[in-house]
């Protein structure tokens, strides 16, 4: 018997056919809500711990806000990256504690502000124009509960700056390294902590950069084996996993 | 004042110049053994918790036997991967508690056999010519101290194969997905759980793959948050990342 | 017997050299109408079943509406893909009955509603941002006398929302899967369904998507063998290639 | 309630919990046979109307064999592509009837020959190098259930060559057109006919057709709407397609 | 006996130690004009026979401008191709007898109109959108001296409309085909005719035609011998070395 | 008129229905005969000046022979390309004139040795290793009637080597130029001739040369307008398409 | 001991733990200033001879500005570049001897201007479009202390332009070659000089060049021993590496 | 006044028409042996500083010792690189004091072991695998009369190996950097010394290193402003242009 519907599983559940706790799995594999343009996938909180985020690139403005009140009606913070603020603006017009990022271009609204890390997650850049990303996924962090520590600005034609900061680096459950051009701060960290790593690229650079594929494959060639890659500017992606990473884990 | 060798770190701390835990710092940072074609880096051991492996590939059989002789004096595991039954003969001859795993190319001495992770890590294939590379993370992991699930040949083409394996899924700290050709699985795999999934494009398929290409894009454009991705063919990489997140941190 | 001008041919039907219906088959394959800079391909409704499409892009708009007027005068269905709003008020001030379709940036009159399909055809997304590619395969087949199921969001990430439309996509001729990023949709469907399924990759994503190489790399590389693939954002062939398979066949 | 294994799904059924037809979907598109290092899908015979084909690349002799073993228990027809004769030498010792198609690389048993197509399937190649991923495609339909129709070494610089197969080519239900070089020939059968062309790219060629991208590259730009492609070299898929592109529909 | 400046060139005839004919060549090889900007090749036109073309992108307008003067003061015919209009309201109010050619953005002085060819030179588009980039060759092969034959819009997919121009093919000393998309033409044209083939690759398309190289590619691996190939929407190239091979030769 | 078979157009021109020079024409564009694998295309000789040349390259010695004895039966040169001794040894034991290019590895057969130019052909190499695919380049305009000057060696990081031989080059009607590595040199000679230059990259170089990818780009951007171009080591085409050029033209 | 900050530096040398050369020297690798989204890397000018100069490009005008006060507070000479006139503005406010190079999109300040070099410092360009980054490379010398000689519009084409110069070339200390499209030049001017040339490939060109890959290959590829490659349009590195060459050795 | 043969240039001298220094001149440009297959360029070493190197690779084990006669006939170092010990045993029948270099695949003779240059090269490699590309750089610099010091295994992901050879790079007047995988390094290095740093991709790597694609973009895209790139195994080159930069200038 597959069970497709809410109202099938209660029924099922209802006749004794399956247990509560089989009942409360099914629907939280399989529960959304179809909104025409959209299928917003509550379950997707239960089973991944955060509601789905809102990519706003290649959405109208309509379809944005459409799922944004969708979502926020079940769950206590939500995020809309790769934005702009006239998106912001209509929400702001309803949600009156959301808040417009400018340096990320992302919108957030945060009301459950509990701490669920581990440890802390440190967020490196390379350069002065890598901060964007970096701050999106900074902010992801934060929004998922952790303790972000940031260091701007300590690409390794300067060795010396990410040496001086070996102290936190060291100190943390998670580091995300973002950098553009060629991509080398990430195989540096990698050799300075015994966490994992998580390279995010940038499409920062120019000529041979070719939008961050330079920087991209030189993460994925990294020396040091301590070290995973997300797709070029996915600061969201690094900030989603490293949360992960230093969540609490049940047994322990 | 620069400490390059151990020597002067410890005339320094003779002298009072500094205390036994800045030595102890400086020596874990700095110490390598320089043995002319190569410098054996002990301090990667204590720095990101487990020796440097020997990567065997593009490396003369004398050269994989000389790093060896340097780490296992000082290591009670060490694994030489991509290498040969040629290379697995010699160091035999020497060291006869060494194992050689036919399917990963890969050689292992593992004589501390602690277990170190808070859960299990599970590994997961997308087609049978997808094990080798698997195996690698999985034999990585386990020498690292981990406890380890196969489930090989899932693919997504079937998509009720890695559905009826979706307990054992989420009930890992975190997951390794191996996949070539489309390197679908990843996503499916990364919707249905709530820990970090790592993924290992392989180089398996013809044509349109290139050598693993279409498979490693598949993966950095992963629709799911939680997909970070290695190099292609890089099982040892995953199996050491997930080593890390499933190690129990410092304040649990 | 096969000649190459209409005069040509009916001289020779006249002079007895051919029969009626050589000369039919002759003028079906040869005609066309040169308006000095296009050869509207009059012929090609007859050998394909549907009349030369316009593809907007990269015409003037008075060539556009040059060769629709051509096209209209014979035919009673006609399409223009990839246009915009001001050729469809050039369109609309002469054909009333002119269709303007905003998302897919599609122009239609469609004057035959005749149905001529066996089956229905299937149509589903990854993402919402997929959404006005499938409208244009979608309308396509609609145009071509075809019965459209449309299934919206059911992306791979959230694997239970593609699963609970399994029976549309079982029950359908034909499905076509539209996604963008890494394309995994298309195998998930395949393995899902006895039918053809034709995969149009989209430009939908960002870094290394590369503008839909990575959906394409993708789609071509999947592991359930149904899966054909056209050019990335190309709604227009999937549409027309799934009516063909639709098409109810001479001997049936 | 998750109805993963046979057995479960039978006790539903006992039970009364779900109806015979619900029970027979379940186990269609459930069940497979896990041999350690692969997971026969017997469910596809019956999603997909044909049993899974084994790939002998990348698989080791034993493997190819065990999975034979597997799948010729179930089903009356088998295939091995990409395989080697010393495979079919093992296969050969125990299942008598199996045959070796040279050219075609190629390992099949056929015990059910029934014919299962609407109409023919044409199979036309550009060069003569091209004929060893055409005859993949031609015995896969053929093995199907369809006759076919071979038409070797038609390609675009000797353009009288594919005009005079034009008969045989307007009265097929679908055309598979392989080629490599610059991959021409799908546009023009497209332009001939009004069914699907599937066009199959081959890595025939040098310099600058890069294993087969030129000609992949130039069938999904085709300017006949027809025409949808595969993988390069993939002439199973081809043939695999075409076959449900001409098997009688449901309804028919 | 070569020199470096005409100076020098002309001490030396007068000196006796070079012949009227050696100065004369060596003038012919040597010199040109230093305006700071630009070095303006005057001795091209008696090396290649025809000035300096000036290619406007990447210029300033008054750069542009500056170089023109200097050909025109030598040379009765000079173009400036990919330019635009205010370019040319600079040269027209100097140079009344300058011609705007709007479909290839190109600017025109023609003087000399003499007759150089021995025979014809036609010219191909395989849609209207490439017509553009053979305009761009027409416009030089007809100011080089040739009577152009211009065939548009006879792509393969109708491909009974370049076999109606068979007789203009078959009578031209050199053939020009433009096409984008999987610029399959010059093939087919080419296996028509026995004389050389320009293949012009035009950015026309989209998704995997990659702004040309698709056919670029196509045209590469052309299974016609009698194809060359130039740079993607290089109509201009085109046009030049029809041009040359046009020419009467010397001994002719 | 056209007819398909040579049957349909004898009895055509039997009925008085077309005349002697239509149904020549006819049979020169139609002819071509059937051997199963292949379709030799006889009439290729009538169309384009030279018979089908056989690339060996990809067929069997089977099809390479077969080919080549339809092929010699009526032509009295005839090449197979790409080939090797062994091929060489089948045919030579049946045709004794046969000769062997070990160089080039290339068989031909020259019965007819006529000039059939009016100027002579330049073939020029800018490294030793470059000379093989120059070879194929010669051999095939001297097959072709065709007096050919060979230059060896005579790249551009020694300028003075090729402008030493600049009479040579400007006496010539049309110039191959064979260069790996950066392409330089069409671009320098193009520039000192006013003939057509036919550009052929070769595979030489390593590291980024990607196998010819290199010289290809240098020569596509070449700055040289009178530079046209074949595909990677396409030695073949260049001759052919070079003899087409000096081929004295009809008008002549 | 880590001497991380100046301060602790000083203390250290104050107890007498470090001497005077030990101090500068640390003080010399260690020393930035962090003010928030940048670290100002004061040392590098020690170590590299030239203040840290500030990449316009991805920068708002702010940071630029807040960037640039830091700088010149302790250095006489910096450069901005990829800037704009809008960023000048703002600059020239503030520091009245500040100049705007309105073709490399440059800002300079340069308070000193002693002669540094051995030698001179020829930068040359292939064609008219290279000279913005060619001048970059010019002013980036210039700045650093040496006399550069510049010859522009020098293509190979033309190769009598280059030769013309020869002198010029064979009298300087190093060579800056600047060129788009095919990138040749390099190759030629590495031939004629016995000093590095250091090749800057632009993004001129169309079709192609890629945006200056052809360029950057061809130079990668030179068969010219004496060439190394920048990255495209990267004149500013040119012109910094050229003056590291140029500058006096400690020990001459 | 510049001449083509040699004996026209002392014809001119003996004249009177031209001056010892202005023959000398000529003579040093203009001069090259024809030996068939080969121009060996004489005037290289004059002009250049060292004889022309002989490149093993694509060419036969005869012209590799052709050329090399010619060359050892008139200069006391020839190097020839890429090459086997096949090609050592036949020169060193004849040249005793030819030497092999396994690691670097390379011959060598050097009769002439001035010392040339005005400070220390050094060369450093990342990885073990890297050494023979390293080999071949420290001995051709070696060859032309340097002084080399050598570091190899000096990776990023352990980044006190380089730290602590700071005093030997910082002391060097050039240094070669040779990396594959992420190709960091250089940028590391080039940060930590105010001299020229020549950056060497390697192919070492799998995967996504592409052959040495990942390291030559991360070279190419290096945020540290004195690093310049060679082609991919470039060692020789390299080892060249250090020779140059390193070489005591005219006027020093």
């Amino acid at each position: 018997m597959k069970q497709i519907s809410i109202e099938e599983i209660l029924e099922a559940h209802a006749s004794g056919a399956i247990s509560i706790s089989e009942a409360t799995e099914s629907i939280k594999n399989l529960s959304y809500e179809d909104i025409g343009f959209a299928r917003v996938d509550h379950a997707r909180a239960e089973r991944q711990g955060f509601p789905e985020v809102i990519v706003g690139q290649g959405k109208t403005k309509e379809q944005a806000l459409g799922i944004f009140e969708k979502l926020i009606a079940r769950s206590p913070n939500v995020l809309i990256t790769r934005t702009n603020a006239e998106v912001f603006g209509l929400i702001r017009n309803i949600f009156t504690d959301a808040e417009w990022h400018e340096a990320a271009r992302l919108i957030r609204v945060q009301r459950d502000k509990r701490e669920l890390g581990t440890g802390e997650i440190a967020v490196v850049t390379a350069g002065t124009s890598d901060i964007p990303i970096a701050e999106e996924a900074a902010l992801t962090a934060e929004t998922m509960g952790n303790q972000v520590k940031r260091i701007w600005d300590a690409g390794v034609a300067g060795i010396h700056r990410i040496l001086a900061e070996r102290e936190i680096l060291q100190n943390s459950r998670v580091v995300i390294v973002v950098a553009g051009m060629e991509g080398a701060l990430p195989s540096v960290v990698g050799g300075l902590v015994k966490v994992p790593v998580i390279a995010v690229p940038t499409s920062i650079g120019y000529g041979a950069s070719f939008g961050g594929i330079a920087a991209l494959l030189g993460m994925l060639n990294s020396c040091a084996s301590n070290v995973t890659v997300v797709n070029i500017d996915n600061g969201f992606g690094a900030g989603f996993t490293a949360s992960l990473i230093n969540r609490r884990w049940q047994s322990e």
